[in-house]
């Protein structure tokens, strides 16, 4: 998406790819929203350490990295010795999958680039076989986000107010984004409409990155504490809501995302007002039988406790500038501690219908839609 | 209640009076939770002061810290000329009012004791009445408390996980509060129960005060984020909601209460899940005839675009250990606004019982009860 960098506007992927030095090329997201960066992963193992260290994040921008990483080892390869070859790409594919162990992206996208690499011969075929594999695979991602946003354009009418939660955006992708596609598309198609964005706390991704994201495509949005949704829709401020989904379950139409997600759904059903679910086709659970086995994870109570931000600083001198820099805060009394669960499961009931790139569907559609929605591409996990 | 300080637990009165200095005694609130501070206010101007700076808040506090102010004032008189001394009572109410001109809770306070201090004939007995009359209304917001706590004590339960918003505890009142009240008299009765604290965004309420207050007390607790509660609702671990309500009405019974109270009623209703909210019959209004007739106050957006709380300095310097001072981050996206609705209204369909110092009523029952629950007394205004 577009990108103003000192003044001037201009496109960037959240990973892109650099022929000329063979470098992975990430947004630095952990500095959004106080400053723009782009960081050039010169090996495999920079790539790796990118992924790990969280410059790079979202499971569309994590698989891409690692598909483009797989690339990045292949080429950096220097012999003819196709076994050797070999030996090197298995050390490249066990480092990018150590740097995020828990999570399928990486994986599932390395194992597509590996399988189309191995149709090549020789060495070389085979690097040339893995950057276009790579590249193909951040290309499909990239045209996903923009069939989500074509079929969820039609949902958004100018006037309408929008309401999103955490961050399902492009800089979680490799462009353009889940739930913030359709507000992008809608944009391009001239519609007027606002959106409000709840913070989202603890880890304020909301507040942080969606709000970022808006701001830079100029769409018009306001911030909400997490608190205010319900009072927002109960005097009639919101028309639709838009989320993302980290998993939905093919077989219930159940969706578990980041927490808070639920409630928002509780509230938009007592006030009829539609809640969508946008979501590529690879974070569909074609196993799991209920919502409960969904394993919650409980994150760092410290989350909770505090919050990370910009801190004023005054420095002594004469004529000396306040200076910023990024400062956690203890906000809570010192002596209690916190429970910081870090997802919940919205069940199929409240939600209106799930945006994919295949089209929109009820949640209880999808299990009966499996064949044309991948189930079996990745019902074997 | 229970404060420990420096090792040893003693009981104090968020608001109470030194005859010996005529001052009036505050708990310092923007020092909880990092710090216990009473503060001596030892002229009515420096009464007035401290409610207007925010070193007392919550009505029932400032309410009585503007009758010991007002008796504050008349015991600083000198003289015997009863003209001279209603003069100087004017200034005095007045300049107390003036601290926090919205609040109705001084004015009640006040004019209680300026109309049992016209009962004295002369200026000495007027002084002593006012004091007398200030003791009372301070004593009288404990026993009404001490009564909510009583009857709202009998729906907790040993093993019982509660939730609360906001800080409705005896920080807000001359001792014990409202919302709290239920919970420090079931723990005098050896129930063993858990608090979860809504961390009440954007101000941090529960974080911080009641997370606090509860900490004091020894009661178990964890402060959550406001998003998580759905979560926990939804996987039965909440069994009982109390909070607190700036303004019932009497009519209708709908409740106006810190953002987020109207989400979480929603939720409660969703699982089944008691929702009670627990006051003294002065915030009862008996005059408005809807709660979409509430004003909604729209608060500054650096609440929500920020939080306070206390950053860590490493100090330069061999051997300086680290400071702790109080700081603002910003969190959100510098170039993002923030819409901050402070309250929100709940409707009587999502309450199960409202808890009042004369027993605990559905909220249909107020307006035939209102003869018992203060009806006439103040609903002039």
């Amino acid at each position: 998406m577009k990108v103003t960098v000192q003044g001037r506007s201009r496109h960037f992927r959240t990973v892109s790819y650099d022929g000329r030095t063979n470098s992975v090329l990430l947004i630095e997201q952990r500095l959004i929203p106080h400053q723009f960066e782009i960081v050039a992963a010169g090996t495999f193992r920079e790539t790796a350490a990118a992924i790990k260290d969280m410059i790079v994040r979202g499971a569309g921008a994590i698989g891409a990295t690692a598909a483009y990483g797989l690339a990045q080892g292949a080429r950096a390869f220097r012999g003819r010795d196709v076994t050797k070859f070999e030996n090197h790409i298995s050390t490249v594919y066990e480092t990018l999958k150590a740097a995020r162990p828990t999570a399928v992206d990486p994986v599932n996208a390395m194992n597509q680039v590996r399988q189309v690499m191995r149709q090549g011969k020789t060495v070389q075929e085979r690097q040339a076989l893995a950057l276009a594999a790579a590249e193909e695979f951040a290309n499909e991602n990239v045209l996903h986000c923009r069939q989500i946003g074509e079929h969820g354009a039609r949902l958004i009418r100018s006037g309408m107010n929008l309401l999103t939660h955490c961050n399902a955006g492009w800089l979680a992708f490799v462009d353009v984004g889940s739930a913030t596609a359709p507000m992008y598309e809608a944009q391009a198609q001239l519609k007027k409409f606002h959106v409000y964005c709840d913070e989202t706390r603890p880890r304020s991704q909301g507040a942080t990155l969606t709000a970022w994201e808006l701001a830079q495509q100029r769409i018009p949005h306001q911030i909400i504490a997490d608190n205010a949704a319900g009072h927002l829709m109960q005097r009639g401020k919101i028309d639709l809501v838009i989320v993302g989904s980290d998993r939905t379950l093919g077989r219930t139409g159940e969706v578990a995302n980041k927490i808070g997600t639920y409630t928002k759904a509780v509230l938009a059903k007592r006030h009829g007002i539609p809640f969508y679910v946008a979501i590529p086709l690879s974070t569909i659970d074609w196993n799991l039988r209920s919502g409960f086995d969904i394993p919650i994870e409980e994150r760092d109570e410290r989350e909770v406790l505090g919050a990370w931000g910009t801190v004023s600083m005054s420095r002594s001198g004469v004529g000396s500038r306040p200076s910023h820099r990024r400062a956690y805060v203890r906000v809570a009394n010192p002596s209690s501690t916190a429970l910081n669960p870090g997802f919940d499961v919205t069940p199929a009931e409240l939600i209106t219908g799930i945006i994919t790139p295949a089209g929109i569907f009820k949640p209880g559609e999808l299990w009966a839609r499996r064949r044309e929605l991948g189930w079996g591409s990745n019902n074997s996990k």
